[in-house]
Formats: structure tokens, C-alpha cells, sequence
């Protein structure tokens, strides 16, 4: 059966699996002092256009989340983050965990707006009252977001202004940056981002690798220890190597951008054909992530063949703008989310093409 | 270079890397959901004999101790160890970052004693001023030890007895389970072990996986949430056919046992070498970590050739058994760390054996 | 000047200094374990209908609710609250310091709604994908709420209903408790509360002690070791008489009711005063707390005579209900509090009276 | 009934008792901001004299603990402490609860060796292996210490050498402070203490108050926003001028040292009473604890009297160097706590030594 629930439904680019048996019984040292690390930091710091940079290889997105927003934090300040953030909805309480409020921006189209970031901070400015709240300490915002949208270099900008005026870092979730990278509609590559976050991650699970995301301080501006604020949290793999060997051969000729690019392609087709065939799309997004609007019958017919997610069911089935119900009465509708992959192949595209 | 520095030197057997390649195309549900992490859980329920145990792959140890020590304890309470337990020592206060004080007992060579752990725990017994104590919640152990011994089944009967009378459940951290089952001092098979613990989990990341922790609850006794638990602490994997299709090798055709052994057999002819040429071992250590006492000389002479840890230095050179320091004066010594793996191979024994 | 900017602006009631100096010299066993202390359970345990109670008394508010909670939930849940409550804003992350996270719902005048809180936990209902998502653990709400409103019996057997549906405790914030008790409005005593709560507290702090909360669980379902979860949080008194003959002289004679109704007595005087004066009440509350609306020339014209909060600046002067700006352009307002308390005295409302 | 168990036996020294009927119903704003509040700071850094202090009255000892160690240290430290440390052992896991762990050092009478802590922290210097470890971040000490010693000038001085070749700031629990300064054996007075401290307290709770510890940082160097650290670890008072009245008057006409004496005068008249009559002392204790042995048949006789505190079971009666048991057997022994305080009197005394 297809599926297009997510972008980790396959395991690594093959190229991975063959780098990984290649150096296999080549003896390393652990917890990334191994030299496909270094290899992998090296690329990294080429290709972002941070030499200076401290680079770490972790395991997950939450996990990675956890860490540095741990080590970004003094214990009476929390993070700034769109209400739809993933550390905000989706991580089962990581950031809490750690002992930090998560405090909620409004969202728009998954995205935090600098002038509503603004007034925020400035609330916070000058007013004893405040000392009764968490005070905010660090910015956090993913790119694409989690609803696949896309900040623009204008918009990033815009909101590292405002971290500079009060004083915040700005950390960049990058779990699926490949995407946006890859995206038509980015006006940043990967030099452009690292020179306006303060720290981001360049995501490996979602991007073609097995596991692992590339934590990245730009200027060199790690946290003091930040080795042992890792171990701490559990995300030390000791066999670095794991990591190493996959961020190193995703960032060799190009590899990463080129099977990311493959996704975009394969989701604006997808995207097509949602449109061509009369669907309307709950949000218009420009990565790897589409989110057509079902009505409860079109789903019904899809499932024997296809997976894909429901993302929020919709209050009526008014308005409903591809197919109608059979007989009458009202009919549910949900928005899906259909994601390709750096594994999409045109094959699925034109499976699912025959069953729309 | 020769290295016997730890047993993750190098990748994962073979058998991982060929069924990591032959499922490698077929999409999957992510968060261990999939058909391979469903056969590894069977698979390892049938090796422990316990076909009611809930299993959770996880990816590495420390991480693995802190979600089920977490899991386990009332935020009262805090877990009882042996003062040279991984979880006392090595992680980097990841205990203690998830709210819990490690109440350590003595250890003789590694071990936790059933008498003083009962003491402890009476201790606590309608006494009101333990009141203003940390409570014992959990008893953990690791078999093997950080010192490469094993506690025997009359050992550990008398522990879990301990545990029972108060009323605590035992966690085993079986980061090296493999190297104690196969060691020829055991006399404990996995469904020994099964039945004693609460929870226990059996190391992949030191037993011939990339990465990977099973962990059992031997009579389907995961704590409610478990799923949640495991997010929370960026334990879980979202491809998480990573952890299941390496479990599932390793409990085919007992392949885990297999490749134990060969580490044991390389690591009782390593030990066998250093006895025969006259070098004392601080521990006597039945599994896969042996424990030479060397000198600065010998220590150097080696170093060039192949690499090992240096565990801990001695105060004096004193009652040196092997070899003497040219000149006179005292010379230093120290215990050092050689460690077999699933890869250690004769070749690689008979090299040092030339060295030494 | 004259105050009115909160409810602890004095010391405490004459009868709790009294009984102070009375008790000075008498020597009383630490922790909770003088006489006074146990007197004081009883006549809360008789005062509140609940033979069977367990009381326990704590210092102060943030203290007493992230003590409670850490008690009464599990790693992975979280608190659910109206997002105007305490928890939720002023306690400075005391919550999340602890590990959880405060699941926020909508406020109506600082009320959740039963509704509202049956559909979102509705939504953690057999579904898989919540699994990711901090679970509800607990139902927090203030009674008298945060904007001095005060949930009716009906509104808080409907929310009971639910927390019993969905099998969570409700815990009952009662900083002002008394407060509440004595308003007109309420159609709840002691032991109503009692019956519907979970675990609830009376304030002392507030309500004519100089610090005090007393956390009772009408069944006497205290978690486990809670006197050890009390001395972790930091919440437990050496000198524990201090509360106990703090509360047992509030629940002598009924003297808590009494000067609670004092309280009342003049914020209904205090009300009646701004409105016969023609200023508008943002919040129409039954309680001690009052929010007149002040253009910035009334509040200048005051405040070199009275004190007073300033709770919410409002966006424009247009629809200003009292009073209006000499000349023209817009003026600003607020919404400010005005709070009385057990020591209000009618001079000081006169007094008032005299400067509007 | 007579009772030595601890200094924390009666309520407030008259003077406060005084002093809070007098300004009982002046109007004060709340959290420490009240005129008493200033003025005990004031007079705190006059009488330490350290002018720049910041100063904060906190309730007590282990809330201040948690809130000081945990405003001083990064996510990665801990905190060094002597086993017998009253945060190690006393505190329920507060600081561990907090997410830090105690990282304990042999005791010698209850102090730690200025020796010992110079080896243990010189081994996280350039060893690699120790990233793996809990860094140290602050080092800890009580004076006096819980079993009554207390450190020299010279042995106080020794430590903070020590911290500052390793960049360590060094607090000191003063939860008895004054029966350390009104000590014969002292030579140190309140600014030679507060030279040496990076952060210290002055302890309330034991000395004359009802409740209440002042937190002195000497230079002014307060960790930023301490204040919201504070709350968020709920140990901020609304009423903060209960603490400010309290500590303004212990601090007027030196009374604080004055009622120390009285405490010290008592304990050196009980310390020579149990002399006197062939009692051994366990430890030789300059302040106002003292540890006689007694036996079984000698507590039981004293039991209807006096109560006092049984500190910890000796091995065996042989060596019992005061009475005998009447026949023969070996008869059980235990070290016991007289303790006495500020509201001792000759008269009390007096009447222990009637029935010793």
C-alpha cells in the first residue's frame, strides 16, 4: 500500500547504507570523536559558511529541542514560541520536563509575527509586575513550520531584529530544513539562515538518514559544556560514528539539497494534482507538506489504497469544494496531510494521480 | 592501530547492515509502529520466555536509565545503586536532572551486597525522621557490572528477596546483558533474569547494534503511559524500523548469544595472555572487560601500537608483579581497561599477544 | 496614604497576635507536630464537614499549588486551568519548574467553562496520535477566581462531572477562599466545597494571617509520603506552631467567616460607590476584589491619596463612561483594582468616598 | 516537660512579638518591598559590613537552599557538599529535585578538608573522561555545621582558596549563624564571614524568630532576576513584612548576638553538666548542640522528664564510660542531642542538672 503519511517512512538514502558498511569494521573512538564526525563538522561549517562553528550531531528532534533550549535557558526564563511550535503542542512535554514555560504566540499559517513577538517582549520591559512571570530567554521558530510554511528572509529578519533589541537568542528548528532549503519559494540557502540564527539544526531523520539532526552554534558559540549538557539528557550516542557517517555522506557533493529538492518536486506535482482534480488545500505551503481538505466519503474511497493523515477535522461540510455526498445531509470534511520524501518517486505520484 | 578501548568500536554486525539494506525501500510506520519493531518484540519475548512482557526499543543507555528510572518513581523517591553504578557516576547527573537523588550503596567489586541493602532499606522503616529523607523507591544493579563481574543467582535472589520484603520493584541495566549471558560464570539464562527483575533491558549499542536498548517489563508491567514517557525524555525514535529491524536480527536464529560469546572467548584468551607474561589483574573480571595492572613503562611501550583506557591510577609502584622500571626509583601503575566486543577477532588477540 | 492595592497590606487579625503571645514560651515538637497545629486540623476537619480529612498547613500560595500538584500528578501529565489562572501567569513557572505543564483552557471572567473542558478532554480520547501530547492529569481552578468572580454550585458540579467522567481530581485554588464563602453571590459553604473538591485550600495569607495555607484532602487522600513532597518543595515549617495557631485561632468562633464578611461588607460598599459615582466596573464581582475604570485623570487626581493596581490598560477613551478629558483628544483608561480585606474599615471606605 | 530536642522549641523572641503588634496595621505594599523589609536590609549590611550587599529574606532553610544553589548553578553542575551536609542528607532530594545532584566529600566532625576538595575538583581539570561526569559548581558548608562544629578563620580560609583557583563561588549555610558567631571558639565575626562568602544566610528560624533567613550576597552580586527565582520556588512571602519586621528587630541594638550568647552560655553550663557527671560528649562541639552518650537505661530514666533527640546508635556498651548496667549483659549506648537556643534559661538547665 502507498503511503503519504510522513517523511520517515523509509529507511536512509542508499548511499548512507553503503558509506556505513564501507567503514564498518574500521575501528573509531566513541561519543563522536571519530573521524567521520569530524568529517561530517567540516562539511557542515563548508556548507553553512560557518568555519568558527561548533557542531554537534544528535539523535531526534525532540530530543535535540530539549537540549539546547536546556542549555540556552537560565531556570527562570522560558521559551517564545508560535502556539503551533513543535515544542509547544507536540513533544509530550520535553520543555517542561526540563523545567522551562513554553510561552504561546499567536500563530499565523504556523508562523510567530515580529511586531506580536515585539509587544510581547516589550511587556516585560520596565514593569515590576512582570518579576511574577517567566521571563522569556529565547525565541524558537521552525523552518518550514509545522505547517509547512516557509518564513520569508524579510520575515526572519524581521524577527531577529527584535531578539536583538531585548537581548534573545534566536534558534532555528530545522528538522525539516532540507525542505525548505529546497523550496522555490525560499529566499535563504543555508549561508543566509546561519547568519541569523544563533543557533539551528540542520535535520537528518526527516532528510534521508536513519536518525540524526546537526546541531549548529554559527559563531562558535557554544554553551559552556554543552558535551556534557547532551550526555545529560541522554542524547550521547556512543557510537558517534552512526551519526558521523550519515551527516558526513549527506553533505558530500550536494547530497542533502539534491534529495531534498526531489521531495519539493514531488509535492508540487502532488499539490497539482490535488488542485487539478478540484480539491481546495487547507494551507498553501511550499514544501514537502500539503494538507488537501477531504470530505468523509473522498477518504473513505482513498484508504483501502493510500495512507495519509488527518490533521483537524472541519466543523460542516458546507462549502465543501470537491465532490458532494451521495444522497444529502451534511457531510464531514477533514484537512489531510499528504508528505512526500527524499524516497518519493514519481511512481507514487502517478499511483495516487490514478486514485484521485 | 590495535584498539581495545571499549566494546562500540566498531559498526554493527553484518547481519544488521543486510537486513538494514533488504528492508530499506519498504515504507513503514514511524514511532515503532512497524512490522520489524512488532518481530523484535516477539522475538525477544520468546528468548525471555515471558510472552506477557511489554518491550519499548529505546536508543541508548543513559538514556534508557532515566526514562525508566523516571517512569518508575514518585518524586519522593529516589533510586538505590552501588556507589560505582553507571547511573551514580557516569551520566552526568541525568538522574538528578529528572528530579531524583541516587542513594548509593558501598560496592564490592561492583557489586551491591543483599545484607547492606537491606540495612539501608530498614532504615526507613517507621522511623519519622526519614521523613525529611530522600525515600528508596527502585533498586538498580547492572549485570554485568561496571566492573565486568557478575552477580550469581544466589546474588541476586537474595536482592530481589530485599526487595520484595520492602516492597520495590528491580531494575537491571543489562547495557552488556550479552557478555554476562555468555560468560561461563553465569548461571543465569535470559529467562533467569526475566523472572527476577521488574524491568531490565538488553543492551544492542555494546552487542553488535549501531544503537538500541530493549527494554522488558517481564510480566506486561509498563508503567501506565510508557509511550509518553519515553517522547517526553527524546527517547523515541521516529524511524523507529532503526531499533526494530536490529532487535530483530539479533534474536534470530540467537545471533545476540552467538556474537556474546566470541567477545567472551577473545576476552579469556586476552586475560589468559596478560597472566601468562606475569601481569597482575585488579578485578577478576568473567566477561568482556579485563583489568591489567600495567606501568608507566609498559604503558608506554604499548601505547604506540594499540590504544586502552587508563581506569584508575595506583597510589605507588610498590608490589609491582610485571616487569621492573629500568633505573630505580618508584614507578607509577596504573589499571587499565582492555574490552572484547562481538568484533574482536583472534588475529586482533594474536597482535597483542606479539605486543606485549 | 489609604491602600487599596491588595489584600495583605496589614499584619494579621489582634486574636492570631494574642494567641501568638499567649502560646510564645510553651515548647512544641517541629514540623506540623504541636498541639496547636493538630487543634487546628480538627476545627478545619469540623469546620468543612470532613471527619476524615487530612490537613496539612503550608506558607504561601505558588508554594502550596506547584507542592500539590508535583503530588498529584505523574511525569507525563500536566495541569489543566482557565489560562487567567495563577499557575498559569504569576507564579513565575513555579509549575513547569516541577516538570509539568499547565494545559491552558479559555477564561470567561476568569472562569473555565464545563463545556470547554469536556471537549478538550474528549480529544485525548482513544486517540494514538495525543500519545505525543502532555496528558491531563488534574483540574485547577481558583475559587474565588483571579478576576474575583466566583464559580456557582451548579458550574462547579458540571465541571466535577466531568473531572469525574475523564478520572481526574479537581483541585480547588483558595488563596481567597474565605472571601468567596462570605460573598452574597456564593450558593456554596465549607462543606459543599469540601464535597465537590478533590484537595482544596484555605487561605490564611489573604484572609488575617500573616502567611498560611491550609491544604485539605476532605477524604483523607493525601498522596502517599506527602509530608515528604511538603519538605522538598521547601513548604515545611520548622517552627510549624506559627501556622497552627494561626489557623486554630481562624477557625475559633468562626472568626474566618466573620472577618471575610467584613471584607465583602466593604467591597460592596466600595462597588456601590463607584457606581453611584458613574464609573463603569470592568468585571461584575461578588467578591473582595473590585476593577472600576479610570481615565488616566481620575487615576492621576487619586493616586497621590490612595493606592491602587492598575490591572489592564483599555485601547481607547472612546465609550468612557465617567468622567471625560478637560479638552479633547482621546484619553487613556484602565481597568484598576481595588481590593478590601479582613482589616477594611469603614473610615477608609468613607475616606475614599471623600476623594472620588 | 523539660525539652532539649532542638532550637526551634518555642516561638519569637519578645521584641519581635512587640514589634509586629506595633506595626500591625501600618499599610505596607507586599513582597518584601514594605519599609521593614529595607530597614532590616539596612541593618543587615551595616552590621556584615558589607555596604553594596543585596540582601533577601527568604522563610526557611531548605527552601533557601534550593532557591540559592539553584540561581548559582548551570543545568551541568552540582554541588559540592560534606556527606553530613544538611542538603545532603536532611532535605528530601530538594536540590536533587531541582535537577542538581549533590556531589558529597568525606567528613571530618562534620566539616569538609580544604585538601580533599582541592584532589576533587583538580580531577575534572583536562581530563576528558570527566565530561561524562556532574561538574562542579559551587561549594557548600554550613557554619556551624550540623554537628556543631565550626570551621576556622584559617580552615574557612583554606576552602575558599580552593574555590577561587577553580573559579567556585562558596556558600555558606548560616541556618544557626548566631550560636556559630556568639561561639568562644569562633574567630570569626559577621564581616569576616561575609568576606569569605560569595553568598551566605543569616538564620531566623533558630535564632529568636518565628520564621526567616537572610540571604546576604556581599559584593551586590545577586544572580540576575533572583527575585523571580524566588517565587518561582515559591518562597516569596506576600506579607513580606513578617520577615522584615523580624529581621529588623534581631538586628536592632545587636540583639541577634546578644540572644546567641545566651543560647552558647546554656550549652557550655549543659556541656559541663554531663561532664561533670562522668558523661562522654561524642563530638566536641563549641556550640549550641551537644552530643553526650548515653545508655539505654540512662535515656530511659531521663525519658519522662526531658526530651531530647536520640542522634544515632552506637555498636556496643563496652567502653561506656558513664554508669554501668546494673547485672551485666552488653547494654545498648547512643549518641544524643541537647540542643540548646536563645529562650533557654539558667532555670532549665538547672532542672536537667536535678535529674542527671
Amino acid at each position: 500500500m502507498l503511503s503519504f503519511t510522513c517523511d520517515y517512512n523509509e529507511g536512509a538514502h542508499p548511499a548512507i547504507l553503503r558509506a556505513l558498511s564501507e567503514t564498518n569494521f574500521e575501528q573509531a573512538p566513541g561519543y563522536g570523536d571519530d573521524r567521520f564526525t569530524a568529517e561530517a563538522r567540516d562539511r557542515i561549517r563548508a556548507a553553512a559558511g560557518c568555519p568558527e562553528a561548533d557542531v554537534f550531531l544528535l539523535v531526534g528532534g525532540t530530543q535535540t529541542n530539549a537540549t539546547v533550549i536546556d542549555a540556552m535557558l537560565r531556570g527562570y526564563e522560558g521559551v517564545v514560541a508560535a502556539e503551533t511550535g513543535h515544542i509547544a503542542v507536540h513533544e509530550a512535554g520535553a520543555i517542561e520536563s526540563g523545567g522551562h514555560k513554553v510561552l504561546a504566540l499567536p500563530q499565523h499559517d504556523g508562523k510567530m509575527d515580529a511586531g506580536e513577538l515585539r509587544a510581547f517582549l516589550e511587556r516585560f520591559h520596565g514593569d515590576e509586575a512582570r518579576d511574577h512571570m517567566v521571563r522569556p530567554g529565547l525565541v524558537y521558530l521552525s523552518w518550514p513550520t509545522e505547517y509547512g510554511t516557509l518564513y520569508s528572509k524579510q520575515e526572519l529578519t524581521g524577527i531577529k531584529a527584535v531578539c536583538k533589541d531585548y537581548g534573545l537568542p534566536l534558534f532555528v528548528d530545522g528538522a525539516r530544513l532540507g525542505y525548505g532549503l529546497a523550496s522555490p519559494a525560499a529566499d535563504l540557502d543555508l549561508p543566509g539562515l546561519a547568519r541569523l540564527a544563533d543557533v539551528f539544526y540542520i535535520g537528518g531523520t526527516k532528510v534521508g538518514a536513519f536518525c540524526g539532526e546537526a546541531v549548529v552554534f554559527p559563531a562558535g558559540n557554544a554553551p559552556a559544556h554543552f558535551f556534557t549538557t547532551i550526555k545529560q539528557h541522554g542524547a550521547l550516542l556512543a557510537k558517534g560514528r552512526l551519526l558521523g557517517v550519515q551527516f558526513a555522506t549527506l553533505f558530500t557533493d550536494g547530497l542533502y539539497l539534491e534529495i531534498s529538492r526531489n521531495a519539493i518536486d514531488r509535492a508540487m506535482e502532488l499539490r497539482q494534482l490535488f488542485l487539478d482534480k478540484g480539491y481546495a488545500l487547507a494551507i498553501n505551503s511550499p514544501t514537502n507538506q500539503q494538507f488537501p481538505i477531504l470530505t468523509d466519503a473522498q477518504m473513505a474511497r482513498l484508504r483501502p489504497h493510500v495512507a495519509f493523515e488527518v490533521w483537524e477535522r472541519l466543523p460542516s461540510a458546507e462549502g465543501n469544494t470537491a465532490g458532494a455526498s451521495a444522497a444529502g445531509g451534511p457531510e464531514g470534511r477533514a484537512v489531510t496531510r499528504f508528505a512526500t520524501s527524499w524516497a518519493t518517486t514519481p511512481a507514487q505520484i502517478a499511483a495516487l494521480a490514478a486514485l484521485l
